[in-house]
């Protein structure tokens, strides 16, 4: 089967790999339609997570179907059309019962090496799937991939986000960085109820992109994005910031707009960035830090039943289709900033 | 100045009465410009409310000028338009801070007698306000009185509802009684993320006027509604029921659609209606049942935040305006179920 | 091997039937040292649960040692001391990673016949477990049989109920009910930060028996509940009362004594008793209705952290310890009211 | 009458000042019997705070008798035993009825100059107490002063930050630094159901006093608190961690305790200090971080409730007795850190 795989720093290929096969009985085989390039992708193609072997298989937001089940698989049959977590956990340890998953200590992610678990990734054609009946939801019926795929990863971290941050209905809120998740967040933010939600970024289609979902959009670069927020909110400043950028200047801004009590949420990935505040600083401001990664075990069953309603429509952030066989130059579009948010369509 | 006053049972009159005064150094004098007529009103207008003495002063949902106001009023000044909570509470006391304004020692309701708390109403020209930097609000720039005066009274009912509900993003609920709080829960349901959100109701024109919110409606003459749910979500049926309408066949209905584990909440005035069940079938089902009182003072700063980002306006639940001149007629026709959300335009 | 079998109603007889083995990768059998014997064991006596056959085994709060898993079991090894859950569920479908176990498709119940599961009960010498490793847990070192056996069951409900109430530090709680889930209430009760505990019953044992976890106790036909606590809270009654008696004069009790805008919690079995209310005076006295089934799978782990810290210590309430042998003069007894809380000491 | 005065930096003085009197019709005067010495005076007393005037009355926790009460007064009349509040907030704006009471636009702080609203301290033989309905709450008959005092201060401080953390019945949580904030964290720990509890500090005292408590107590000096916890813990780490030394040696060690997916709650007093870790490393490690700042108007009514109950005795961390007389010593004394919690007894 063709497989996107690494061969070293920067550089992807897309191979002839052998097929996987069931390996014990709560496993499943997906036979792969779509699979999304993910920002987390970056960190395997510039090797910066450790123990990526040359060949390994990358990818861990894909939908496909059934095609084949272990024994021990109840709750799918071949054929069926699912979409699947980006991780694996085992549902039953104390921690994955208190919705920890990532604690669970059989924790396992598609497509990110060694040091995730061994578990080859899902921009390919076949996937093993292990924990089926836990790791796989159906996509229900009139549902497209696009639609439902982001539930595996980045809208679930979107939605958990906005959940952890405690905001009430009516809250004022404010997204720093308007890349994928930046407008996830934007997207769901009227099912949490957010009343004003403003939207920082520098690029002005992303801005744009954003308006559809009701968000009052700021270019740094025109507006104090401070002053502005203060003027409108009658210097009630925002219950919750997101920094959904992931770099030193996105956090500068979204610690200067909580409200004293408020919170800096943050959703984008950080490396080696310092805060730009002391700790005396948070403190006399009175700002919650509250780091999010994505849990999709605990929210894509809610999210199905909002796309489902009508609710949500994340394949709206699909930015570019390609196939399969473009994956080594899309991997070096992305890292150039010229993709937004791409999806593989797999054996079309 | 002219005030709906009760005579008696069933007899409302407008009448010519003096003018309020202020009395202490924290009450504002507001000139009525907008008033509403309430389910609860009828209470008054039934008599089924002890102490209502003839000539009283109805009416609890209103907007305004403020005209004066008590040395001790710091949060407005004279022309500053605005908007009252039905009720008056200290603010101060343990069940104040505690959020549980109905338990205040000095709990005061404009326009019901007596019994609570000796205070006259808001259909009239003019009308005292105690504690008016609690009991007003500010209406925001640019919005209407219609748009802002339910936070007083049942759009925060229906927002109470929904908070102490517990539901969650995604969650599918029902309503059963599109009347004006019916319709408000409908309204408010996305806010609080609502997937799936059904409507019961016998009144064509009731149903087809929540649609707009992306209610499904069902009227039970034609359907069954627990056969229906049970279908459309697969067996799961309800997490959270609203019964809106308070009578037993509602109850009725509200109690076969949950899902175990699952709630009812109670928002209809209820009197003497016995439950549809028994406590062994409700705790066998694992039912909860929450019953809800209205509580504008913990939810209006959060309504009027929602109002000013266009997220709800309940003005569009207003069926009839009527000058004040035309209250005996309005009250006898809301008896007999011909209006719907009538409010009084006074001073036009 | 021994087990305590039904044969018919208020038949109960202990057999030699076949040792239970492994039927799928997911199991362990449990060598049985310690089973309880709990109040819903009696529907079974009575045979009030449908499709009980004739040699069934009864029972489902047990510990032991595993003496055999299948290989799918990666938690256990033979030779470890463990306690089960009361249930089984997969912990992988959507109720249960909503942590609402009792919806799961593959719900089992042990010892409860074939309208629970099909599931073997553990009053026996050995038991076969399903989905061993979410349905046991290991017993901490130096803890006993007797301090963990009730993580399984009714310490479960009782802790799912303080949970459910709502109450927060400081509140002011009532019991209704004194048998082993209200004494485990009161035991638990200051975990949850309970200021005042009122307990209520008419056995002077039983009231002895909670003074030592610092409760005021309450025999009804000595002094009125409701008259005394108004007294003692200065009018402000009880945030959240628990009715642990299961019948309609407890729960007359238990009506009477919440706060405004407080709480019921059902933990006692009920079946047809009816409420001692109308619908319309729970919607003015504002009363939450929580019936509360019990959840060991969300809570034991939690339990287990607090006995292993010397916070609970849940052998307390254990009053007959008895062989198996003994077990059907014990039902008889238990159905007198002449036990309060036995355990069976299995194979000793 | 006899006050606490700060002349200058490091200069307290007891001077013979003017008796305060009514301004409004909401005051009250008390005539203060019991004042405590508190941690953030020392930020008066080194004028790092701006806009102290020579001659200040410095002093925000305090109890006393009320002597006089405005016209307004309702809740409290002369010779009624009270205990205030260290601040002052209106109860009725957005922000107060929000419950974030820092946030009122009249917040004012006793004893702390002009840049906290100019409001006289309480370390005096009187002081005039603002919105005293809300600033002041009575002292339940039998109860102490000194079993009351803080509930005006550090015991709500302890009390806020154990609800703000975010901790479930059960979890296990570590206390970074054991002085009077400390202290009390550790003693109200059991009322938030916490498991283990450990205490970090290095003076043996500190130690040997959070014992009774039911702390495991550590002194990194002799044990590495990451090490030990983590062996005692199976690895699970900590829920949440405490830091209430505020130093960067203390967060130090207190962002090396907690779990993935953790808190951190800074509740020592923090200026210029750094944090110990990038954005970066707490992203990866899932860190929360919780500042807060004490909310006596939102819990000293809960404390009150649990003091009452014998849950808590706060009056357990008093060290020192001294007539106020002896200010000008013991601010010297404390600013060595030779006294822990003292309290001034006025007028005996």
């Amino acid at each position: 089967m063709l497989a996107v795989t690494s061969q070293g720093p920067e550089l992807i290929s897309v191979e002839d790999v052998p097929k996987p096969g069931l390996e014990v009985n709560t496993d499943a085989i997906v036979r792969i339609t779509t699979s999304a390039l993910c920002g987390t992708d970056m960190h395997v193609y510039h090797h910066k997570i450790p123990n990526v072997p040359a060949g390994w298989i990358v990818g861990h937001e894909f939908c496909g179907v059934v095609e084949d089940i272990g024994d021990a698989v109840t709750g799918f049959k071949p054929g069926d059309r699912v979409v699947s977590s980006m991780y694996v956990a085992c549902g039953r340890c104390p921690a994955c019962v208190a919705g920890d998953h990532r604690r669970c200590k059989d924790f396992q992610m598609f497509g990110m090496g060694a040091a995730f678990g061994n578990l080859p990734g899902g921009q390919a054609e076949y996937v093993r799937v292990p924990l089926a009946d836990m790791t796989l939801r159906a996509i229900p019926q009139d549902l497209s991939d696009e639609s439902t795929i982001f539930t595996g990863d980045i809208l679930a971290t979107a939605f958990t986000a906005l959940r952890q941050s405690g905001i009430v209905e009516g809250d004022t809120i404010a997204i720093v960085g308007a890349g994928p998740v930046g407008e996830l967040l934007a997207m769901c933010a009227p099912i949490f109820g957010a009343g004003q939600v403003y939207v920082i970024d520098i690029v002005p289609e992303r801005l744009e992109s954003v308006k559809k979902f009701g968000a009052t959009t700021i270019d740094p670069r025109e507006q104090d994005p401070r002053k502005l927020i203060k003027e409108q909110t009658g210097g009630l400043m925002c219950d919750a910031v997101f920094e959904a950028a992931g770099n030193e200047p996105a956090m500068k801004t979204a610690f200067s707009l909580p409200r004293p009590n408020g919170a800096v949420v943050l959703v984008g990935m950080l490396v080696n960035e310092h805060f730009p505040l002391t700790a005396g600083d948070l403190w006399l401001r009175n700002t919650k830090v509250i780091p999010v990664l994505g849990a999709p075990y605990s929210h894509r069953d809610e999210l199905l039943k909002l796309i489902a309603a009508g609710k949500i429509d994340a394949a709206q952030i699909i930015t570019d289709r390609i196939p399969l066989s473009g994956a080594a130059e899309a991997y070096a579009a992305f890292d150039r900033k010229e993709l937004q948010k791409a999806i593989f369509e797999v054996g079309s």
